[in-house]
């Protein structure tokens, strides 16, 4: 019996018929069972049978259908399909412990937080490369290479490619069949097109990044933006069979959803309504505002994926909705001629810690001017900026602070703190700010440690002794100052 | 006949009872007369006549009237009184043309700007020592030498004494006498704190720079801030009779009116009121705000005095009220804890920048930890940061520019922008912003030129040639860079 570690990937192929258009003729899925547990999946169709070494007749089509187990121990299956030779075939698996550095897929915890589903946390730092995987194997092999070796755990890409200033070149894959008409045929997908998203997901996956998977974006000119409401629900359907049992995948239903004028509200909550309705997973849920927050509210949104460049507000947000806060886009270092995309490497690590220290999470993006127009917030390669090894520091800070997240405390005239009360404080002071000492008022009859960390120099630097109730402290009176505070054990 | 010259203080003073209570007892004041105009003037009572020297009985007070006169030639008087020794004297005077430097008072002009009564343009460019005249003439003969070379041409400062953090020493003079009770005898004004303040008011007159005169605040131990309302109006009308005739006076009802409990919106108005009605020469009236504006739009209100850290607002502002917009109050430079007086140099004067390029005026300060609590935003003293140059170097740029002021005129994602349209265009890409280049949009069929300005730095560098219509242009892809473009002429 196969093995199948627990998280990963179970796939079952089959031949089957070509005829018509397999597509949208062909049912078929498969009911996976672990004691009286019964987990209904879609499979899909993958297009013409291309092994030449096949016994199989080479006219026949290729059925597919992925399954992460989440539970230890033996599974069987059926398959179920209006075609008969793809209906009622069995098997079986096992169900094997994850190998190290398989967590299983990222969770909302602690309500404003993140978790692997083993229970280890997860703090999401991510980047932005919006069109990535659609810029051929050299480049997209470079980006990965970056990718290695940076600091990030969550990479935002775009199912379609991009059509945008600095984005004018033709993608190597189209996601639809082209008619006769040399138009597209919006029935039939083309599966090089899908196989070759799910390789680079599949390669996030293996460096332990999530791959928060932009479903629908603005800027187009083929039509992908523009698809009728048949086929954008069929295409959520299909790209949701293929690519739910990758642990790593987030949904998100659109980049700048508000800038989408062919789609209304009503659009976007039943894409959520099909997103949630068909991940057998629950992978997490967002959409991403330009001008207008959708309602995080809804009860189908998982958490806040924001676009806004006062990470001050990340607190009001928090109230507002009651879930994790993800600034997926506060700005990005670089030196291009619009607002959104020439930050100091400075100011954007103040922006992370300024959503940080107020209980959200924040992302990064990089915009350098480059003579072939490869910009990483698009098309990846390799990083030019300053502000990723910062992040970097940032990230190690939080990953030995409190497992379960650090939430707002206090935010006045001197200071803006998160933290666990009475156990842990992480303070910053703000870029453009350089406060020579600070007076702090700690918990009495509890001893603290302090130590004073230069974001921008990334140093860590303690202060003598131990602390208690109201304190003053010196500090370097330079901006990008923060402050770890922690109880003594 | 004596000379005054235009603009300048002529002084009647009278010998006159001190018997009862000559503040409340006594009224007095002028009519002063040039062709068919007369302008009535209030007269105040200036304590016990202490002039050995003088003939008169050494029992005598001595009364004072004091007149700007805003009109060369002939100009003739005749005091009012209710005692018959001061009432009917009568005399003439000259006013002449004013001396170099003498503008004569500033006024709103162009709807956003400000200009001397000559015509002359004028820029506000401010700074704030609170207390700086409570300080005993040591550190106040050091402040006015410090302000001799600093660039600013308004202070402001409030007429009470401050007690506040870093603000715990008592004033050298208080307003009133004390009773024999230990109390303040609030109907008894004491005149030499009058006579002080005065003196300063002359010395900053002499300097070029405008008094920001704070009529009232609320950092108070001694009882200015909750004296009854019939104490208040009596002291806004001695005042006013002391000071208006320096032309370099303006009237701030208050600094962080709001935060004033004993006081009432019908308080503030009534307040307003006095002083349009009392002041003979309409000098310039405003409030400022803790947390929230005063309706600026009131009609005796004739500028927005405004306490916001965000000069992104700007714009809105003005088109709120159709006033000038002056920030005195946008935060400091400084090390202290507080978010108000920690921001850096560079902080500072991007935010001078963001301010002009609305179209709007802002205001420095300091506030810089000192071993003896001398922080210039309240002491006075010297200057510590390196903020002042740059402010500097900006009210240059301003005095060389459109004399009518600059008026917003674009904000969009590359550029904030004021000038005069198809004329001048003053440029801001921000502090924390890097663009190497930036695309403009200039009007077709002039040429015009283009400087690189680096407002840190302080330099101008011209681009070669003259530019027309849509062009790209290189920065240097730092922060703090800004354009000047001028048509050719």
């Amino acid at each position: 019996m196969r093995d199948i570690e627990r998280w990963d990937i179970f796939e079952l192929s089959l031949d089957g018929p070509q005829d018509g258009n397999p597509f949208i003729d062909v049912h078929f899925g498969a009911r996976f069972s672990h004691k009286h547990r019964v987990v209904e999946v879609d499979g899909f169709y993958d297009g013409a049978n291309t092994n030449r070494s096949s016994n199989k007749d080479r006219s026949s089509g290729v059925y597919r259908v992925r399954f992460m187990p989440d539970t230890p121990g033996p599974w069987s299956y059926v398959t179920t399909s209006n075609r008969a030779e793809l209906d009622g075939v069995e098997g079986q698996f096992t169900c094997t412990d994850p190998n190290p550095g398989n967590h299983g897929p990222v969770r909302v915890s602690n309500t404003y937080h993140f978790a692997y589903a083993d229970g280890s946390p997860y703090f999401p730092i991510g980047t932005t490369c919006y069109a990535w995987n659609h810029q051929g194997d050299e480049l997209e092999e470079q980006t990965l290479g970056t990718l290695r070796t940076a600091p990030f755990n969550k990479m935002r890409m775009c199912v379609f490619p991009k059509h945008y200033t600095f984005n004018q070149n033709e993608p190597v894959y189209h996601a639809f069949e082209r008619a006769d008409s040399g138009k597209w045929d919006y029935g039939r997908f083309n599966p090089a097109f899908f196989q070759h998203l799910e390789q680079r997901v599949g390669n996030l996956r293996d460096l332990g990044i999530e791959a928060d998977m932009i479903l629908f974006h603005p800027y187009d000119r083929w039509g992908y933006a523009t698809m009728d409401a048949e086929t954008d629900d069929r295409y959520l359907r299909y790209l949701i069979a293929r690519l739910a049992a990758y642990r790593n995948v987030w949904w998100s239903m659109a980049n700048e959803y508000d800038l989408m004028r062919a789609k209304t509200m009503a659009d976007w909550d039943r894409f959520f309504r099909i997103v949630q309705e068909s991940d057998p997973y629950q992978h997490l849920r967002s959409i991403h505002n330009c001008h207008q927050f959708y309602d995080h509210a809804k009860p189908w949104v998982t958490h806040c994926s924001v676009q806004h460049h006062d990470l001050g507000k990340t607190t009001e947000w928090r109230e507002l909705y009651k879930k994790p806060i993800v600034v997926d886009e506060c700005g990005y270092e670089g030196d291009i001629e619009r607002r959104w995309g020439n930050l100091t490497p400075q100011e954007l690590v103040n922006r992370f810690w300024e959503g940080t220290v107020r209980g959200g999470y924040v992302g990064h993006g990089e915009t350098y001017l480059h003579p072939q127009d490869v910009l990483w917030w698009s098309k990846g390669g390799v990083l030019h900026g300053q502000s990723a090894a910062r992040i970097g520091f940032l990230r190690q800070i939080l990953e030995v602070g409190p497992a379960q997240g650090i939430d707002p405390l206090c935010e006045d005239w001197k200071i803006t703190c998160a933290g666990v009360e009475g156990e842990y404080y992480l303070c910053y002071c703000g870029g453009n700010r350089q406060s020579a000492r600070w007076q702090i008022d700690l918990p009495e009859g509890t001893r603290f440690t302090i130590e004073v960390i230069d974001t921008w120099e990334m140093t860590i630097t303690p202060l003598e002794g131990t602390y208690s109730g109201q304190c003053e402290i010196h500090l370097p009176g330079k901006p990008y100052i923060a402050l770890r505070i922690r109880k003594v054990t």
